[in-house]
């Protein structure tokens, strides 16, 4: 099952995916449901309502009608994780622990929901936007000092993720902050697959593309903490809220084609294959079996003062 | 003007304090307005609405009846600042840098009201539960790119904070992530105090209390990087939100007193003076002329599995 948090005329909704061309709108097939996918997580943790409300039935929305949110519009954490696959790593020439997962926190209003602009920071604030592809892991039963073994019964679903970094302000201190954390620099969807029909993200591909043109492809199997080992130490130190989101990590970028220029490097990061995001731009996330999350890129249009 | 988010029964409510003893129920005196802060200053950056309902009245609920919630229930971003005081920066020993600050997120569940137990983590999770007495500031009117001279309007008021953290966790790898974030680790109260009374932050001090003993105390305008500062640079990357959360950063530690022995390191971060929190322990965060926050520390009663 394939869910969709979108908006109609502004007005928000959750929908369950039918084929290529349109959505159950749960408001007419459970309108006792909250009309936000935290919320309905909340108290089912496992969708098994929206399953059974949308058995059967046919689309009653296009794509056409509606705009999408992000998969969960307003989580409670959303976790990242910074240099997660072994070649990322060995590309950045960084060093991570080997025990313990780097982890940090993205706030809401710096996503965005499928073909959504992405905000590109205006040139007089930054100039080094870049994409980061990466799967999108969404809690659903909550729960606390979580075993590997039973991690993935806390899942409700996977989506794609682009992790969008402003490097100038990701640098510009210890803690990566506001870099992680640009108004409208990231994407989340297009939709929450569940787990039965995606299966063990280990098995899955992800695919960053820009402009049409393949610039990261990594198996997931290539994390360094898998999906149950993150889900394992996030909950040593909380309970695990319905909607949080753990973005797994970005994975490396694949050599530049001949005749390609690298970009000019920001502070001491330098990963060769690694291009920004400029206006005009459309930046694709893709993982196999799950969907293609793409987005425009235009700049900011806040003007600076 | 002092205005408290509360639970009475467990039903939320938003109150202003009235001397010592009571609060005004704006479930009573403004039925119209949310029953929460965040969506209160969502509509009313200034909390004019708050002000002119409650003018006059005496108190219809006493502090006895009710429990204090964190000031801003849900934000949609705490901010914490990490080495922002120039005598904290010296004993620690670490660099920063002296022209952006170093920030960070914490998220919703790590933190609790006035008077509610903190939790400290079991001894087989970790040992080194650390206080950090701070000041919070409260974002009211959004904004982007605001200057330094204007800061001060988007500011709806202040608070004490406990920003706890969980040392071995936050040492684990670069980004402090769960270190920050544990469950009920923090507290922030007992009110929010409005910008009229409160006046400019750099004129206050900040006392930390263990068990009655001093432990911290700092005039703010010890700052590296000053209230204004920071909301200015903040809004570089988003519209600030209402209800946002600013948490300006923990200062030294006093001296031990006679007899007293430190605590045993753990990492590299060595603060001769900064004593671990106990279960039995209580610890206020003072901020003079604003009030204090207090809070038992219990150990976490979530079974270890």
């Amino acid at each position: 099952m394939k869910v969709v948090s979108y908006r109609q005329n502004g007005k928000p909704g959750v929908g369950v995916v039918v084929g290529t061309r349109g959505i159950i709108a749960l408001s007419k097939a459970a309108p006792a449901l909250p009309d936000d996918l935290r919320r309905i997580l909340e108290i089912d943790p496992t969708l098994a309502t929206v399953r059974a409300a949308s058995a059967g039935k046919s689309a009653d929305l296009s794509f056409d009608e509606i705009e999408l949110d992000p998969v969960i519009r307003e989580p409670h954490a959303t976790w990242a994780l910074a240099l997660n696959y072994k070649l990322h790593i060995e590309e950045t020439g960084l060093t991570t622990s080997p025990v313990h997962p780097q982890i940090f926190l993205r706030m809401p209003i710096c996503q965005v929901g499928h073909q959504q602009p992405l905000w590109a920071p205006s040139q007089k604030v930054a100039e080094a936007y870049d994409y980061e592809g990466e799967l999108a892991v969404v809690i659903g039963k909550p729960g606390r000092f979580i075993k590997r073994g039973e991690a993935f019964t806390h899942v409700a679903g996977y989506s794609c993720y682009n992790e969008g970094s402003v490097r100038e302000y990701q640098g510009h201190n210890r803690q990566f902050g506001l870099g992680k954390n640009f108004e409208r620099s990231g994407s989340f969807g297009p939709w929450l697959m569940t787990p039965d029909e995606f299966g063990d993200p280990a098995d899955h591909t992800l695919v960053t593309r820009l402009n049409g043109i393949e610039r990261q492809r990594a198996r997931m199997s290539g994390m360094l903490f898998d999906v149950p080992r993150i889900i394992e130490y996030l909950s040593e130190g909380y309970t695990l809220q319905p909607g949080d989101v753990i973005v797994t990590g970005s994975p490396g970028a694949l050599p530049l084609r001949p005749g390609e220029k690298p970009e000019k490097p920001v502070g001491k990061v330098i990963v060769e294959g690694q291009l920004h995001m400029r206006p005009g731009d459309v930046c694709e996330v893709e993982v196999d079996g799950l969907g293609v999350l793409s987005n425009p890129v235009i700049t900011d249009p806040t003007p600076v003062r």
